[in-house]
């Protein structure tokens, strides 16, 4: 009954056809043109698009780079973010204002982060449920700081079925609230405690100013949500998630977040405590990346979620959310990527490698693709995400362009002569040119795969390494307001004593755009004082402008 | 930094405390009491899960069995779905009108039917990507039977941000309408097709009468867009589709669905053909399972989808959609369910096999225990879901009704003479008693792990072949209206020859409240008349009455 085609999964991602380059994705590329500023190249793209809608160029655009069309990355950071996830298609504008459509290239990233810390939520405890996305209006007003923080932002659900609604909905900004509602119902007695949970899910919030995969109206995350019986266990609980989302920037994504406490200013609405992991983009502003708060009994009282103990007493719980969405992918292409496009570490990348066969004469080409196509079964076989491109449609150079944009980790090269001589040829994506090129692999399958194995090692550290260097060396220790604000007006991020009052907090921020993203776990030693008044100071923070 | 417990998927489900059966998921048996009608079972547990809110019932309660409070279900069937559905923790009502919360256990069952679809998915080449949500309200209105079809439904964002919309936005009842509009930018040539995605997604539609899992305001899902060159090429999609729907619902989770093509008057808003799989529920009632939609031209040409074909003619694409949603889950627990509760198959189970230790002194605790154990490791490690229940505050009688209820296909007892003999007792919550029960099963290794899979294997058979003896035995073939009535009238399916009109399929709704559920794939040989005209007819139709 069924025909089922058994293929890989990086299969799904072929190449675009010949005159995709020229026409996918105009959405992002027009919308930045239209309502920001023209510029010359997108806006030349931007009218191909539009010519190319009646006439087919697949011959002429045959040799056409593909990355002629990417702002360069140290000319203009921000266009070069949105050439990225136009032309690597990783995303496209939503037809409402904010919204942003996942495409599968994207996607497939944010799969890949689901899958990971999927199995670490699962392995320490916590399991998956859903809660409804419409929460009534009255219970966002319960929970005084909470309703100040999100009012502004929530999208309400007036009418339902034709009818103007009694109570106006929510549709969720996140969900401590309805979470709280059942937890009371659900929540007796100590033994019901800890109750540990987390739901996959959409959340909208009401952005003004948004940007694909940072900020946008809807967008994809997973919310934890635990109950505990004392406040020790809740701590240990948010500390242990933080912890989770570090080891995942740093084993995974390559990206060397830096973990702290937010300051009081900076807390989660309705948080006695917010835990955050801070990454530096290329452009050096922060991007706060995952964040875990300790509840206290906020919500606890706000919704009367009690508990009996041991003892016989009713007591109110206390409790942690913790949260990661799509805006990583948003810090994974802003980490990594280069002039040339993305750069994918090894363990997110949907396409670990990408083979490229070679050919010019017609006798050449049965040997050349029964080779490659070898070499990926070999591959496909030890468990490595492999895409071999053997379209007719384009030349082996447009390629190679093509999936550097698009940020695979190796290529693999196999021409005629490689054929012969058993042997390919491999590149790496984070070491451009000749020095990231080695000549002569065997294609021995042991060998190959050994040989590939540890090459994707080495970039998932290399990338690492690198993004460890460009932190450090963008981060300036500061003893004074002045040294505070002539590093953040060099654009790095400032890191000193700080012990001062909200109102200097807010102060900084306001002359300088910068504020404090964390007090980072890791401390100096030795005495402190504050680099505004001069007090004693028992930790440093890290201020910075930020996404 | 971290220290991560390494524990299996399934000890995530933990018995409740031991209050919890009178205290847990009261909003189930609260609601239904509440609006339906008061029933004298629930509503003394009802009252009890009252009372025991101040007061811990902890050893009162040690010895009371689960399935008490499950109304039987040749009593009440809807009072015993819902039953099962509060007391085996599978979902609780949430706070807005007809919207579910899915509890873990139940949230498990999803994540098996995920599992496997993704999967399937993929290897027919699907890629996964995300929509937004909110849909301009517009876009709704392009397609002239599907606005019919979906307005009464729709939920209305009418204020964003603070501020009243200038458009309002329906929040997704199904993304017909906003993947057109977004292939309409993506297809361009005949190198774009297939275009071949799905999404995992919840979805919204304001249902007056709602039922846990079965029709709830928001519900979860996949939906399957494509769109292609050919009408043949999407024919042969949707039909695709269906069948590895059909193959799911066989295969993993024993439901011998029948397949087949919906009548004019019941195919979805917008297609030319719906393909569906309906299956007959414990109540003979029947439940469209999912269902794939060929949708022709329809939504390309509302949103004009176009793409040059291989001459150079602009044409509009050929599409199809397809979803299954958590509805699914209802239909496993309508089908396999019985008095005792919830009864899953062995390959979407997420808990397989339970294992109850059995001591009554101190002095054989510890064996037993320590046996338990390794009986756990043995089968964890050849991949089977299992649970080792070492709870104290429960006698193992207590255990083996909740986790029959819960519906664990394997039951394991290791008390002490098991021990002295080296070898356990197994238990069948599909045959109940001692008739499914085998003693002296040795706790060898490899013994085990066979045995084990061996019995799992022969509960998913069964599990089926009862579930086909039972649809089989209610499905009456009928040649005349009269035949069909009474077919219908005895609460059965009727099977007979219909080429008669949408009219006449309009009143055999308003007469008997059977509706044609599919012209099945499979049809009988022979000449056939319609049951109703008497004209001849090409194919036998199925009529039921149905959720």
């Amino acid at each position: 009954m069924l025909s089922l085609r058994l293929t890989s999964l990086t299969h799904l991602f072929s190449p675009p056809s010949s005159t995709a380059i020229a026409r996918r994705s105009p959405a992002i590329l027009r919308r930045r043109n239209h309502h920001l500023r023209p510029r010359p190249l997108a806006a030349s793209f931007s009218s191909q698009s539009a010519a190319a809608e009646t006439q087919d160029r697949v011959d002429n655009s045959k040799n056409r780079v593909s990355d002629r069309v990417i702002t360069p990355r140290s000319q203009d950071f921000n266009a070069w973010y949105l050439d990225v996830i136009a032309n690597a298609e990783l995303a496209d504008y939503g037809p409402v204002r904010g919204t942003m459509v996942i495409r599968p290239y994207g996607y497939a990233i944010w799969e890949a982060i689901q899958e990971f810390l999927n199995v670490k939520f699962k392995e320490t405890g916590h399991s998956n449920m859903y809660f409804p996305q419409f929460i009534p209006y009255s219970f966002i007003e319960k929970e005084a700081s909470h309703v100040e923080g999100f009012s502004p932002e929530l999208a309400l659900v007036t009418i339902g079925g034709g009818k103007e609604l009694e109570e106006k909905l929510v549709v969720r900004p996140t969900s401590e609230t309805i979470v709280n509602h059942m937890f009371t119902q659900w929540i007796h007695s100590y033994r019901d405690l800890p109750l540990l949970i987390n739901q996959w899910a959409n959340v909208t919030r009401w952005e003004m100013r948004t940007k694909p995969f940072v900020r946008t109206l809807e967008f994809l995350w997973q919310e934890g949500h635990t109950a505990h019986a004392t406040p020790e266990e809740a701590e240990k609980e948010a500390i242990q998630m933080i912890d989770i989302y570090t080891r995942f920037a740093y084993e995974q994504a390559a990206i060397p977040v830096i973990t702290g406490r937010k300051s009081k200013v900076e807390t989660f609405a309705g948080a006695c405590k917010t835990y955050t992991i801070e990454a530096m983009m290329g452009d050096k502003k922060a991007l706060q990346a995952g964040t875990s708060h300790n509840l206290g009994q906020n919500f606890a009282r706000a919704f009367g979620t009690q508990f009996t103990d041991e003892s016989g007493v009713r007591e109110y719980v206390w409790q942690t959310s913790w949260a990661i969405s799509t805006r990583f992918v948003g810090g994974i292409i802003m980490t990594h990527g280069d002039d040339a496009g993305l750069m994918l570490p090894p363990k997110i990348a949907p396409i670990q490698v990408v083979i490229v066969p070679i050919w010019k004469k017609d006798d050449e080409k049965a040997a050349v693709l029964n080779a490659a196509s070898s070499v990926k079964d070999v591959l496909l076989t030890s468990g490595i995400k492999v895409k071999l491109d053997d379209s007719d449609q384009r030349t082996p150079g447009w390629k190679f362009n093509f999936w550097e944009m698009k940020g695979v980790p190796l290529r693999i090269e196999i021409g005629p002569r490689d054929v012969a001589s058993g042997s390919v040829v491999i590149s790496r994506r984070d070491i451009p040119g000749k020095q990231g090129k080695v000549f002569g692999i065997s294609m021995e399958p042991s060998n190959l795969e050994a040989y590939v194995k540890n090459k994707l090692d080495q970039i998932q550290s290399s990338l690492l390494a690198r993004a460890i260097a460009f932190r450090d060396s963008n981060i300036i220790d500061v003893s004074t307001y002045d040294d505070l604000k002539a590093a953040i007006s060099q654009g790095k991020w400032a890191r000193g004593p700080w012990s001062a009052s909200d109102e200097d907090e807010l102060k900084v921020k306001e002359e300088t755009g910068a504020t404090i993203r964390c007090f980072p776990f890791e401390q100096p030693q030795g005495i402190k004082r504050c680099l505004m008044t001069g007090n004693p100071a028992e930790e440093v923070a890290i201020f910075a402008k930020s996404y």
